[in-house]
C-alpha cells in the first residue's frame, strides 16, 4: 500500500510499504478515506521529537471497514468508521474509567497510545491506503448513512474536535460564563465551537495570524489579536477587569512570545493572568517531558517557570492532557449528523495522498490560508 | 481588651487594645474561648508577608455570641459558634457558588478576606478577648450542645480540618484509591484523617520530622520519612511503580529540599512524580504572588520551575487555593458531634491568651513535639 | 396601591390595598414594572389550592429599588432588579446548598417560600405597584443597563426560563443527546431553549394545543401533537425505538389523558415509558400533597399510580421540585444581555395591571394564542 | 458438571448437566470456588418470575480461570477472579457509560443481561462447577493474592456489596449525612457498611427480624425496628423532625406492610416521608415491570400508588436500577485487600454445592440467622 513515512526532519514522502493487515482476534483492517494533516504532525515533521524513521504518520483517520477479526462483535465489514487518535483497551484501569487517552496495557509502560505518533507505541499511522485498528469494538466509531458526504466534518472527530471540546471540559466552561481561549489554530477553533456548544456568553480567542483570526470571526467567537495590544488587558477589558471565567491552552510548548521568541511557559502565565480568580484552565496544547531542542536546560526537561504563587492565590484549577476521544465523540457525531455542528468548516485544502508531503511544507511554513489539511488515499 | 498584636518580625505582644464592636447591622460579637496558632501566622510572623503593624492576628477562632446586629436573624446571643477563617459575604458571584474564600466584596479589589491576615482586608484576629464576625448569619457555624467540652475538636472547623479536606476535594480523593500527602504539619495530618473519611485505601504522608511521623502512623496513614530515601521512589514502590491515585499539598511556599535549602517548587514537582497519570492533586499549602525574601528573583514575584511536560504528559490535573471553610464545616462538625471525627487529638499545647507569644516562639522553632498550639482568652 | 387579590375560586380583582413597605433591615423595596401571570397561579385562580382569600398574587416580578433597609449593602436604590419567585434567607442548610426554593426559615415549618403564593408563607405578591423583598441582597438579581428595553426577556428569570432550565438539569440533559418535554406550556418551552443552550441534538415536545405547537417549532425543536397518535410511540420512532435519552414533565398534576379527563399520573407514566433505559426524567411540572378536588381519593392526597417495575426496570432516575432559580438566573441574565437567549418571543400578551383579571380569565380560559400574559403596573 | 437446576417453583436440583464452555473468542472458562444464593434468586425459586425451567441458577460467582479465548489478552488462566453478576460487551452507548447493568447488546431488545436470571438472557449461572464468562477482558474483575483466604469477602464483589454501594451513589449519601435504608438483608447491610465507607455520621436501617436487626447493630449502624412503631416517625424524631438527608430501598416489590401483608409501595412511601426535603431516594431493592402473581391488577403490570404529591413539594430525587457492578467493584475489591472492608462478616451458612437445594429451602423460609449462604462447589 502507499502511505507518508517520516525519514527525518522535514523530510516526509508517500511510499510503498507493505499492506497493514489483520493481526489479532479483535481487530478491524479500515480502507482510509480521509486522513488529516495534524498540528501534533508537525513537531514530528520539524525534528522536536523521537519518533523513529520509517513511521508511518496520520493519527486523524477515517474510512471503510473491509475486514474484521474473529473476536469482533459490533463493527461489520462495510461499515463506515472515525478512528479516535487514541488507541484504548478498553479494559484497564483508566479505559474503563473513560481515560482512553491513557490507556495503560496499549504502550506499556507508558499510559497512552496513538497511530502513527512519537512515543505512544508501535502502531503505523492512517496517512496510508490501510489502517490496522486494535480493539476494533472498543475502538471505532461508526458513522450514519451521512458518512462520505460529510467527510469533512465527521474526521474532525479523530481528534480535533474532541480535543477542542476536551479543553473546554477540563476547563468546566459553564453556561452564560466567559472563556477564554489561547490559539486559533484548529484545536482552538474547535475549542470555541465546543464552548458556544456549551453555552458560553463571550468567547475569546487570542492569536495574531489574520488568517486565523477571520476564523475566529466567523464562528462567531471574539478575536484578540496580541499582536496589536497586551491580550492579557484586553481580556481584562472585556470582563470588567475580573478575568474571564475560564480559559483553554491550545498552543502547546512551542509557543512564542510577541517578540517571536520561543518561550514555552507564556501561554500559560497569560492565561492564570487572564482567568478570573476560581477559575479554572483545560490545557491541550501538547508539553513533553523532553525536548533536545529547546531553548534552555530546563525547557528541554519539559520544565518552564509558572507564576505558580498567583495561580494559588487565585484559587484556580488546572486539567491537561490529550482528550480521551472517546468520551466525546458519540456525541459529537449526532450534532455533527444533525446539522448542529459543521468543524468541517475550517478546511482549507483536500489533497490526495501522493500530494502529502507538499501538504505538510505549505502547514509548516504557516502558510497564510493553510488552516487544515485532509488528505484522501 | 487583650490581643495578640504583631509589632514587626518575630515581634508580637499580648496588648490593651480597643474592644471589638459591632459596626453593621449584619455583625455578630464573639468572645473567643479558643483560638488556634497556625502555621500561616508563622509567615507573618517571620516578617515573609506585608503584614501592617498593629494587627491583630488569629484567624482560627470560636467562642460565644454576645451580641449580635438588628439585621440578624440566625445566630442568637449565648450560641457558641465557630467561625470559617474565610470573612464572606454570601451574596456575591463567588460566596453564592459556595467559594466563600474568594469572596468578592469584603476586600476589594481582591477575591478573599480573613480575619488579622496579610493582604486579606482590615479585619483583625481572634487571638483575642473579642471578635467582631461580619455578615454573621452567613460566617457563623453554630455549635450543638457539646461544643464547650469538645472545644480542641470544633475549633478544628475554623481552618485545619477544612483545609485538609479541601485538598482531598481539590484531588478529589475516591473511595478505594490511594493518596499521597506531602507535609504532615497539621493541614497534612487533617488530609490524612478526610482521606480516610473519603474512604482511600493507602494514605501515604511524606514528612521528615519524627513526632509527624509519629502522628502520621497514630492517625492510622502510612509515615513516610524524605531524609530516608527519595520520596518520590518511595510512593512508587508502595504502588507497583504506578505512582499514588491522588496527591495533595500541605506545605507550601516555604518547602525545602532535603539538603534543607529553601525550594519553592519541590513539593509540587514531587508531587507530579509520585502521582499516577490521570491523577489529581489539590494544594492547599499556601504560595504567594509575592515573597520579598525568597530566595531568587523569578520567587520573589511567585514564580518557579514546574515539570509542566510531565504533568500535562500525565494528563495530571491540579486545584489550589484556600478552602471555602463553609462547604464542609457543617458535616464535619456533625461527624465530631457523632464522635466519628476527633481532629484535636493533634493538639500538643493550650495556653492561655498571655503566653501567646512564647506560643509563637517555640512554634516557629518546630520544636520537637510543638504540633499545635490552642489560646484560650 | 393597588394589587392583584384573590376573592375566591375565579375570582380576582385589581383593589387598592396599604402600601408594601420595608419591615426589616434587610428588606428592599421595588416598584414593579413587570409582573406575570403564571400558569400555576392558574391553580390558585381556579380554587385548586388552599390560598387565603385576601392574598396578592403574582411571583414572577421585576422592578425599579426605590428604598433598602440598613443591612442591605449590595443592592442599591435605582438598581433594576429581577426577583426569583423563591424567597430564601441565604444562611439556612438548604440556601447555602443553593438550593434555594427549599429555604428552611422563611416558610417554617415548611421547606421553601415564595410571593403571592399558596402554602408558601405569608408574603405578598407582585401583581401590585410594590414589593416588599426579604433578604434582599440574597435574593435580588441585579439586572445590567438595558433591562428596560429587554423587559419581556429578563421578567422571564423570575421563574419560567430557570424553571424551564431545571428540568433539563434534573433530568441532566447533555450535549448530543435526545431529550423529550411533555407539555409546550411556557416552562415547557423554556425547558425547549434551555436543552437547546445545553447542546441537545433532539428536542421533541409533546402538547395537543396548535398554538403551542407552532411556537415549539418555532423555537427550533420538533412539535409531537398527542392528539394525533400515541405521543410515546412517536418518540420511541423518532428514536430507533429506543426512547429519548432524557424527559422533561412540564404540565402537573391537571394533566389530562388523550380522552380529555384528569388524569395526574399520565405524563409520568408516559415519560417512564418514552424515554430510555438509564435516562433521567426531570419534573417541574406542579404536583401537589393535598388536593381536596382531585378526580379520586388517592390523588387528593397527591397520590396516584406510577409504573414502578417498568421505572426500575430501566434503570431510570427522576428529579423533582421547584426551581432553585438563584442557581441559573446570573447566568442566564448573562446570555439574554448578550443577546444569545430571546425567552420574552412568547410573551402574547402585554397588559396594564387593571386588566389583570381579564388577563387571567383569558389565560385560565387557554385561548387560541394566549400564551403568557406580561402585566405593567 | 454439576449444577443447581431449577425446574419449577420451589424445585431446584443439583443434576449433571454438559460442561460450560469457551464458545466465543472472547470468553473465559472458570472454575466457580464460591457462589452465593441472592435474595433475588429466591424470587425465581418461589415462581415468582419466568425463568425457565432447566436454567443453571448463580449470579454471585467467583473462581480459577480454566481457560480462555484467542481474543481474550488480560485474563490469564489460573487468574482468580470475581465475576460481577451483569453481563457486558464493552462496547454498546450504555457500557461505555459505564452503565454496565443495561448492556444494550448482550440481552436485546432489552437493556442488560446476567447469569442465570429471569428475563436477562441465555446465559446460565454459576451455582455449578463451571462458567462460561463473556467478554472476559471486560467482566472479569481479577483478584490479588489473598483471593482464596478471603474468599467470602471478595465473593460480594459480585452483587450484593456492588449493590449496597450503587444504593449509597444512586442516593448521593455525603459526608456527614444521615442516612435511613429500608432493609436489613444482604443488600440493606452491605448499603450500610457504604454509607459508613462515605463518611455518612447517621445510619439507621429499618426491619423486623431480629437477627437482621442485631448485624445492623453490629456493622455500627443504627437499627430501627418498624414492628416496635411507626418506621418513619423514628427516622423523624431522631432527625429534629427532619428526616434522614437520604434513603435507601433495599427490599423490593415484595416488600409487606406492618400488618405483613405484601404491599409493592410501602417502602418507596415510607422513604419518601422519612427523607427531608431536597433528598435523594437510591433504589436497589427489586422491582418488575411483570409479576404475575401480584396482589392486584394494577401490581401484576408493576404499577403501584405512590405519594407523588409529598414526593414534588419536598423536591425529592429518585434513582433506581440494578448496580452497574463494575463502577464501584475495583475500588471495595482494594478496600478489601487491605482490611478496610469485611462484607463476609454476614455470611451465616457455607454449604457444598450439593446441598444448595436445601439451602434455598431454609433461605427462602427466612428462618432465623440465615441471613447470607455461601456455595462451594
Amino acid at each position: 500500500m502507499r502511505a507518508l513515512v517520516y525519514h527525518g526532519p522535514r523530510k516526509v514522502s508517500v511510499d510503498e510499504v507493505p499492506d497493514a493487515k489483520i493481526e489479532k482476534p479483535t481487530d478491524a483492517l479500515v480502507r482510509i478515506t480521509a486522513t488529516n494533516i495534524c498540528g501534533s504532525d508537525l513537531h514530528m515533521y520539524e525534528g522536536r521529537t523521537d519518533v523513529e524513521q520509517g513511521k508511518v504518520l496520520g493519527h486523524e483517520n477515517m474510512g471503510e471497514v473491509i475486514e474484521v477479526g474473529s473476536g469482533v462483535d459490533r463493527v461489520k465489514v462495510g461499515d463506515m468508521v472515525c478512528l479516535p487518535f487514541n488507541i484504548g483497551c478498553g479494559f484497564c484501569k483508566n479505559c474503563e474509567a473513560g481515560l482512553t487517552g491513557f490507556c495503560l496495557t496499549t504502550n506499556p509502560p507508558n499510559a497512552g497510545a496513538a497511530y502513527g505518533y512519537a512515543s505512544m507505541g508501535p502502531y503505523n499511522g492512517g496517512q496510508a491506503e490501510l489502517l490496522r485498528v486494535p480493539y476494533a469494538d472498543w475502538n471505532a466509531l461508526v458513522l450514519p448513512e451521512d458518512a462520505r458526504e460529510k467527510q469533512n466534518d465527521y474526521v474532525m472527530l479523530s481528534d480535533i474536535l474532541p480535543t477542542g471540546y476536551h479543553g473546554t471540559e477540563l476547563a468546566q466552561v459553564g453556561f452564560g460564563e466567559s472563556v477564554v481561549i489561547w490559539g486559533a489554530g484548529p484545536v482552538g477553533l474547535m475549542a470555541a465551537l465546543s464552548a458556544d456548544l456549551r453555552g458560553a456568553d463571550q468567547i475569546f480567542v487570542v492569536d495574531r495570524q489574520p488568517d486565523r483570526l477571520r476564523l475566529v470571526s466567523k464562528l462567531g467567537a471574539t478575536p484578540i489579536d496580541d499582536s496589536a495590544g497586551d491580550a492579557v488587558q484586553q481580556v481584562l477589558d472585556a470582563t470588567r477587569g475580573e478575568g474571564a471565567d475560564k480559559g483553554v491552552e491550545a498552543v502547546g510548548y512551542q509557543a512564542h512570545d510577541t517578540r517571536g521568541e520561543e518561550a514555552p511557559g507564556v501561554t500559560i502565565n497569560n492565561l492564570i493572568a487572564a482567568v478570573r480568580p476560581t477559575g479554572r484552565i483545560g490545557v491541550v496544547g501538547v508539553f513533553v517531558p523532553q525536548d533536545p531542542q529547546a531553548p534552555d536546560d530546563a525547557a528541554k526537561e519539559g520544565q518552564f517557570g509558572i507564576d505558580f504563587g498567583t495561580f494559588f492565590f487565585k484559587g484556580q484549577a488546572m486539567g491537561t492532557g490529550q482528550a480521551n476521544v472517546k468520551q466525546y465523540n458519540r456525541q459529537l457525531r449526532n450534532l455533527i449528523h444533525r446539522d448542529r455542528l459543521h468543524p468541517g468548516q475550517i478546511v482549507s485544502h483536500e489533497l490526495n495522498l501522493d500530494q502529502a508531503a507538499e501538504g505538510y511544507e505549505h502547514f509548516d511554513d504557516r502558510e497564510d490560508g493553510w488552516t487544515k489539511v485532509v488528505l484522501h488515499p
